[in-house]
């Protein structure tokens, strides 16, 4: 990923950002940064796809379902399914952003 | 997909081709058409990784463990994982190709 696409898509969220990573809370966009580039570090090549988002009733929050498949750096393919939960700002910027994988053994490097 | 990128992705593949999808033979360039035609169809989206084919011991096969991302025409996300496994001919060509998915109930659509 270049650095212009890079920054497109931190242009997304919000600097005040909370993250959960399968149940994992962190805060800040730095923190954010270094998660967003640990996954590209791990992987050759990484695909997100997701449904959209859908208001969750009786809340301010969104959710969508989402599917990736990726090639780790050692060489090896993996598939991972869960769903993403969000909040925004009144700039449209995520401010809350709760991944959720059906999986739960995800992202295990990244909590050590 | 644009159709200079399917004839490229058609160029891989023998005329005479055998393929097999969860067990099920079929035969000839203009069946894996039809079949690579319905895959596009069925999906507004669709990525797939390998690892890279390996040489299967003592035999003329080459093997490979790929995984897959995809949006359905229907807007819903999917994953699925599996092996591929294939024998090309003197120009490269694929001329053998069995998939074979973790989950077998890929391809329902096609064997009907």
């Amino acid at each position: 990923m270049g650095e212009q696409a890079f920054e497109e898509l931190l242009s997304l969220f919000s600097d005040d950002i909370i993250f959960v990573l399968n149940g994992h809370e962190k805060q800040g966009i730095e923190n954010w940064k270094l998660f967003m580039k640990m996954v590209f570090k791990e992987n050759a090549d990484i695909k997100h796809m997701f449904e959209g988002w859908k208001a969750v009733e009786d809340t301010d929050m969104f959710e969508t379902p989402w599917a990736v498949c990726g090639k780790r750096a050692t060489g090896s393919v993996f598939t991972q399914t869960g769903k993403d939960i969000a909040n925004l700002d009144k700039n449209g910027k995520i401010t809350y952003l709760e991944n959720v994988p059906d999986n739960t053994n995800m992202f295990d490097s990244y909590k050590k």
